[in-house]
């Protein structure tokens, strides 16, 4: 490489050009990619990294670093030449590997993959409500935490959010909840470009957005985002609001610079071409050549802020332990609340808190178990979207938390199902938090792509489903739950529990909380369930296996397979066979998920080859049952909507019965003689 | 029934006390249910059921009745108790019928089953959005059909909305829409009564509804909701608001006249108990019986509402009738539009739309029909999510509509899929529209709840996902659909079809328009893929069963079954088999709900028993497969998410190819010798 003359322009330019540079050079190698967006966000995002976020590449987890969402996913460029141009470990190779196989920069950012990226963004609206959780997470820790002089929970949650981010329903939810609360550490930066991939946002968007968010209560404002000084004191007078979260309008041109491109879509999706590049970079006074040039000065200038943000993370450190000495117990809360871990003795009696032979909804159920433990895990918050008392989602003396006071740990989600998921996403990256959220599960559709991000990033969001079937009765088929499992099941990595009683539900919540590695739902029942009698049936304990025989027989001919309140049905039906003779063995399956990440022996001593004969039965679709049931085996479900009734007629009238199953089985059984 | 006296006060505070009444009453007699909503509803209910709505219950589906939504669907009372005042086909026995099995009052209300009900709502804002589909209808039919003199399409959409179908993200996006398109006829009135289910709106709601909906551009005003003479002026203000869509914030009291429960959340969603009822009664001046209490006057009062409505259906029967006369093409076109079929000869050509040996993308595929068919079908209305040139839907020569220009007949969403979604379902729900939206496919999951709504009505929505696989390539696993064809075939009703080539997606879009009775979903590659050489295989018009064998042999030893670009993958290893000596068969299954309505000989004869060695392929969960592939067969899926590359090395290194598919076929032959 020759060595080049820098250009002459102040550090702001040579950093937000540098920006642009590698941007376009690595959209061009890459030949796919969306330039616009970091070429018209350059100078914005270099103020904010320049001068005011507060960061430690070398610690990319420090707990009290800034966070920098970067909700416009899209315009992955901008954030990897940021993590590069900081210090990160992102070494420039990687940028020159931009979306290629293997490497570390990814389409749209992933949090598991790179250091430096909180969140994995790009469905949009996914990342600016993923920071009102860490936001909501932030003021939650500080006001736990911090005592006079010791503000060690105090920092900035900045977001980077395009139109689409802003158009997309989730950003009414989340934001309207942030307003309500008072967030005033997140500070939006809205990449106001006038353009959709479309076109102009003339086709499609007018709305007054500073308006829009003036009613939620947030402060907002307007500026040029291509003006540093702009930019600058925009961000001061955001700092400085504390009570209300604020969002600044910055009108920036997509494809800044682009003699032919600049404020056109064909910026936003496609490489510019070699040589709208060349136009582009000598319009910049851009060295054309080399590709992927980085003047050493924008080097010194980004790492100095980077050299900045270890210093305050030194300085952090000094504190802390000066709060170690002083408050010896809440420092140790606060590490615990960080470790990942749950505090020892957690689950002290939960194995002994159902009695036998009481009737208790599921979701009662677990109401009590968090009565149980919401005391011995301090750190775990949660809440529902408007259906407290329904799901059962609020521990016994525990107070929600108000704007003026995040003393609580009980979050009202109001009626947001879907800004609530992904707000809990965001609680859970921000750490410190363990967060649980409540909702019909008919509306786990409503919340559907946050699970999906929650289990590409691999992060511990506890959903309490409640309402889990048609069991539900009246309320009718917009509110009962028919293809949620089997739809939820077929999300990767995702963990969902039935639990067949009070006893499986206090597995199902153990299971939850020791699962750190990914997200957990359970489904809950609105009617009550007999609790079984563990004396005469399998340990509920069986149920981290997944599936278990709950109930066996000398010499089983066949299987009855159920999962939650069918589970009872399937015992019943057992009956019925015995007093016809027939031998049935059942089998509780609480897991799919679980019983799949068993040793083949394992499940072959539930499900053993042998015996080809089975039944399953849910209430819902049958579709997928085919794994257990196998081609001799037959499905009791719901292959269509439920109705408007009292639970008990919709299970007689849709064959959901001990009568149907023991029926079924039995014409099995004959046809096999 | 002895006769009582009617209480002295206003025909309007009868007809709401009376509503007031059968809402008590019903919820009651069912022992669950919503009385709050309809109590507090009632006044601005009976104001504008008595003094605006244009109905007649004598013809439930007259084309140019006012539409009336109940977004808050969980007082479905409200509207029961209305539609039997005004004389819709809906006996009081049925309102004493509440929420049981059978009747036709569920607990929340079903458009295909009441008449009246305009659409189905309960799932808080999908209601409120539906709204802004029948109102874009409007304007959309109002254009094309109006003519000086002739307004045959004239009508309003008016809406009840709660609080929660305001915090719900779909609101947001269809209703800044619906401000964007100008939608001056769509008349919002908020129920503004302070209370959600956990309790006070103070704990999670502080939006400043106005300011907010005048960010969207909408005419806002607040208003007494229970001053008859208010709820008409700002009414009368709404409708002479002609250029923007209009709310009015009413301030009501949940359970009104409860003299316990009024302005509680317990009035939302339990019945008031029987001692509170009379106490309620009393205080409205109410007769405390008999139950289900209905003065005459009230009946005479809401059934002239109704007659004058059918008297504005009989002139708006005289003025189409001579518009037939004065624009007998134009007026032809309207009663094709409206009779929910096809012109003649839509199709013609459709088959021989595609050269064989060329590779197309089915996306591309499926612009080119729409080129073809839409100019034939001038109801034909659709648009994308803000990924127009990626869903390939715009049809050429087509233009897109604006606020002042509703020729045209493609509408630039914006990145609001869930809206979308929901004003598709209205458009197909107010007729003479046959509406289609596209996006990607792994974003199905932002509109999901409102397939299933579209499921549940029966209503004939087009959904275009193109990107349908990991075969999108560089963009990622945030954008690479794994789950989403298994998560849509667990919809009961909803029409998946994943078609091979471009000969196959012409037909896929031939079964979505010809299917009438409920929604379609097209998965379309992003990727090219070879058009088949239908010399050589099957013709693609046997897709129309759903699976069909492609490439047959002598004596098959097995079958590989694949759809979409991974049926190519299977020819590949069709071949690679032979060339080791072994027989198979391949078949395309672009559609498990086709094939599964089938008869059996017919799927016996795809997939005869005879041949238990099965080998599927496609690029995502194998989770349902087993359905097809049986216990002895073998699955090539994507049980993880996919990831950031170029899309061949994806398919190699994630192991979908013809060699691997090959090699598991060779393993299953060995081990069944």
């Amino acid at each position: 490489m020759n060595k080049i003359t820098t250009p002459s322009m102040s550090l702001h330019d040579l950093t937000a050009n540098t920006i642009r540079g590698l941007t376009m050079d690595a959209v061009q190698k890459a030949n796919i990619g969306h330039p616009g967006m970091p070429m018209g966000a350059a100078d914005m995002a270099t103020v904010l990294w320049s001068r005011f976020l507060k960061f430690n590449p070398e610690d990319p987890h420090w707990p009290n670093r800034d966070r920098f969402v970067l909700s416009a996913g899209h315009g992955s460029m901008l954030i990897y030449s940021l993590l590069y141009l900081t210090g990160y470990e992102l070494p420039l190779d990687e940028l020159k590997q931009f979306r290629q196989w293997g490497s570390q920069t990814p389409g749209h950012p992933e949090s598991h993959l790179t250091p430096g990226v909180e969140t994995t963004t790009g469905p949009l609206g996914q990342g600016i409500s993923n920071a009102v959780g860490l936001a909501l997470a932030e003021k939650w820790l500080a006001a736990h935490f911090n005592r006079p002089g010791y503000d060690i929970v105090d920092h900035h949650t900045y977001v980077i959010a395009s139109d689409g981010d802003l158009m997309e329903g989730i950003s009414h939810e989340s934001c309207a909840l942030a307003g309500h609360l008072g967030l005033g550490k997140l500070i939006v930066l809205y990449d106001d470009n006038h353009i959709t991939i479309d076109g102009s946002t003339d086709l499609s968007y007018s709305d007054d957005v500073p308006k829009r968010f003036e009613a939620y209560g947030w402060f907002a404002q307007r500026a040029d985002g291509h003006d540093p000084d702009a930019v600058e004191k925009a961000l001061r007078a955001a700092v400085a609001e504390t009570d209300r979260p604020s969002i600044i309008a910055f009108r920036t041109h997509i494809g800044f610079g682009s003699p032919n491109k600049q404020d056109t879509s064909s910026a936003h999706g496609e490489p510019l071409g070699d040589e709208e590049i060349r136009l582009t970079k000598e319009n910049l006074g851009w060295p054309t050549e080399p590709l992927f040039y980085i003047p050493d000065q924008v080097l010194i200038y980004m790492r100095g802020a980077a050299r900045a943000g270890a210093q305050r993370q030194a300085e952090w450190t000094e504190l802390v332990a000066a709060y170690e000495t002083t408050y010896p117990e809440l420092a140790a809360a606060y590490r615990q609340s960080l470790s990942g871990e749950l505090p020892d003795g957690w689950d002290e009696g939960l194995d002994q808190l159902f009695e036998p032979g009481k009737s208790i909804a599921t979701r009662a159920a677990s109401g009590a178990v968090l009565d149980l433990v919401s005391p011995r895990i301090p750190f775990l918050v949660g809440g529902s979207a408007d259906l407290t008392g329904s799901n059962k989602t609020r521990p016994k003396n525990v107070k929600h938390l108000t704007r003026d006071d995040f003393s609580g740990r009980y979050i009202h989600f109001g009626i947001r199902e879907h800004g609530m998921s992904s707000i809990l996403n965001g609680m859970a990256l921000h750490g410190g938090i363990r967060p649980y959220g409540g909702t019909f599960l008919v509306f786990s559709d409503y919340l559907r792509p946050t699970i999906r991000l929650a289990c590409m990033m691999e992060i511990p969001v506890i959903y309490v489903f409640s309402h889990d079937s048609i069991g539900l009765g009246e309320d009718g088929p917009t509110h009962q739950p028919i293809e949620q499992w089997m739809g939820l099941r077929t999300i990767p990595r995702l963990l969902l529990f039935r639990p067949a009683d009070a006893a499986e539900t206090a597995v199902a919540w153990q299971v939850a909380l020791e699962n750190w590695t990914g997200p957990t739902a359970l489904a809950l029942t609105r009617q009550g369930l007999p609790i079984l009698d563990r004396a005469k049936y399998a340990s509920a304990q069986e149920g981290v296996k997944g599936a278990y025989v709950l109930s066996d027989v000398p010499d089983p001919q066949l299987i009855l397979i159920g999962s939650g309140s069918e589970v009872h049905i399937a015992l019943e039906a057992q009956e019925l066979l015995a007093a016809e003779g027939v031998a049935a063995r059942v089998v509780s399956m609480p897991s799919w998920e679980l019983f799949e990440t068993q040793p083949a022996a394992y499940r072959e001593s539930v499900l053993p080859a042998a015996i080809p004969l089975r039944v399953s039965i849910e209430a819902g679709v049958t579709l997928g049952w085919e794994r257990y049931v196998g081609p001799q085996g037959a499905m009791i479900g719901l292959d269509h909507y439920g109705a408007s009734a009292p639970y008990k007629e919709l299970y007689k009238n849709f064959g959901l019965t001990a009568e149907n199953m023991a029926g079924t089985a039995l014409d099995l059984v004959k046809k096999a003689a």
